[in-house]
């Protein structure tokens, strides 16, 4: 039975579509509400770790409701997002006889909402998508439709704008996550408040420990605050011509050393990446004049949150700089950082001397 | 030296853009009047047809214009368009360091149109690109955004909707042109007329010779005027949600006509088979009330234009109703069309009865 559902609103004109927020929402109802008529072909795309879970559930549900149901399950993680996977499910697609009319549904965290999401931007020139996330990560990815698959060489590189026809956050698929993922969505949770609601970041400070067990007193008013915060910022960017910018708050440096991570074999996953990564955004903001307190109150909550705060000294400042290099994120030896004013509130600050941030970057190894 | 340019303008909000349509346009001009400051990376793809005849003079005109150019050619033909031709074209765009400020340029016909575009729509999740079309078929594809690679499955299956920057189209590459090249385009610019300008059919039935020899008198009149129904068209439709459909005047049986006779192996080429399309399409229409001289006029037309108007007895009826029914064109026994009204003007038919389509086609066969 679904009860007590929380709605929040993206507004782009024809694009415009809903976000779903509660517990106990498998169900074929929202796909009525968002008008796709019984006897329409939904193709799930999840992937070996979430299908286990829910697929079966909202098999039946869609069945249920009157709509003929395809499922396609790829393997777990990154190496998902690739081409020949894309083709995959295109070629699998095809055979279903999915046409301009019918809905793919991404079930599963930010690899399966990228993958299916493309696929859908693409499949017969674009069709209808949902989001059905079920990482706290992807509360984050699976609003604003940036889709994506990876190349060889790079990362999201053959990709779309595509907006979802609505996401349908069930906070139930989260109980099954591991406590390292649900700190690892926490940080994009506390990213948004620390880029654009005080309030949330009050929540956060007040609650940490319960919002980890997913408390059903707090938890979705942090939720729907953290999507809220997202929400209004892709309302205004669609595109990510500017504003959609301040996203990348903590992503500046905590892409580099998620990468860098990566290479070395022990991963530092992407939330607690950014987390060192907004700590040094905090440090940096303070040298243009933020209060010095951001940068303890950010390292606290991160901290309560699971979150590591200290660069590991494997993860050096040379490489850090040489990747950043490579991503093109200096010009003339400047560097564009998302920087805090105080809590609740950032702004691009260009020009940022490379020696402010290797200097940053050697703040972050902590005190030796 | 550049002269006597028209330019008509697609008109979709912040994806407006222009169709600049003389002679002797190789220039830089037009990008840095796009807006595209010199130093920025330029991609231009081409095929081995097109690259020896322009390739270097645009590349020279760009480079002289302080644009950094990039050059890549692939083979000509129909089999360009895939997923492998399109990774092929992203890594080299990433080798050469394009960013999202790189503009990829389409020179060629309809093939590079839609294989070029679609790098551009999903190379950083969308760059800019600008259409040189340099057959006359592309004056129809180059215009309105449409652009797709093929599965090995279906054709344009993996697409985006995706608007130039702007379209050049520069007359003299034509001049290389075989002549059934020239028919083959000339067969849309009848459609156009036949679905949305009377004053263009009149200008295409007063001198059709003239036309195909791309006399410098009328030319560009007629073909200023062809473009311009599209425009009208794409303007109103971007998404092919609705009105668009009428530009498929002469394809419902043209399609299936065309991809029998390749899997004989004996090609009626795009053109030829539309223009077949086309007398069905109108002989149906006068079932509907439609005057019946439309018949003869568009037949007399066509045949001026070099163009065939009987259909070989090697594509059976059967054959092309399988293949109608295979792309989901019967529904309950029943099709749609698009019908004329009267010379220059159309309109969307649905439950048109198989029976009256078999008919249709054995009609097309000719007097036994």
């Amino acid at each position: 039975m679904v009860q007590d559902v929380r709605t929040l609103q993206v507004q782009l004109e024809d694009r415009s579509y809903p976000i779903y927020i509660g517990r106990q929402l498998i169900s074929g109802r929202w796909f009525r509400e968002a008008g796709v008529p019984a006897g329409r072909k939904l193709l799930l795309v999840t992937d070996e770790h979430v299908g286990p879970h829910y697929l079966n559930l909202w098999t039946e549900a869609l069945e249920e409701a009157g709509y003929r149901v395809f499922t396609h399950t790829v393997p777990a993680g990154e190496a998902s997002k690739s081409l020949q996977t894309f083709e995959d499910i295109i070629t699998f697609a095809l055979e279903c006889g999915l046409d301009r009319n019918s809905v793919i549904v991404a079930l599963g965290g930010g690899v399966i909402g990228d993958l299916a999401g493309y696929v859908a931007a693409a499949y017969m020139r674009g069709i209808p998508y949902v989001q059905i996330p079920t990482t706290l990560l992807a509360h984050d990815s699976s609003v604003g439709g940036k889709v994506a698959i990876n190349h060889p060489q790079a990362k999201n590189m053959i990709g779309a704008f595509h907006q979802p026809l609505m996401v349908i956050y069930d906070v139930d698929t989260l109980k099954t996550l591991p406590q390292r993922e649900i700190s690892n969505g926490m940080a994009e949770m506390v990213k948004h408040g620390l880029i654009g609601d005080v309030e949330l970041v009050d929540l956060l400070e007040q609650s940490m420990e319960d919002l980890l067990q997913l408390s059903p007193d707090g938890f979705e008013d942090a939720l729907e605050k953290a999507i809220a915060v997202k929400v209004a910022v892709v309302s205004q960017d669609e595109r990510e011509n500017g504003l959609r910018a301040i996203l990348n708050y903590g992503h500046t440096l905590g892409h580099a050393i998620e990468a860098l991570s990566h290479k070395q074999g022990e991963p530092i996953i992407h939330g607690e990446a950014v987390s060192i990564g907004m700590i040094g955004a905090a440090q940096l903001g303070v040298r243009y004049g933020c209060d010095s307190s951001i940068v303890e109150r950010t390292r606290v909550l991160l901290q309560r949150a699971g979150l590591p705060t200290i660069l590991p000294r494997r993860i050096d400042a040379d490489s850090i700089l040489r990747i950043m290099a490579h991503d093109k994120k200096f010009k003339d030896n400047q560097a564009v950082f998302i920087l805090p004013k105080g809590i609740g509130e950032v702004y691009i600050q260009t020009g940022v001397p490379i020696q402010w941030v290797r200097e940053t970057i050697d703040q972050l190894y902590g005190e030796v």
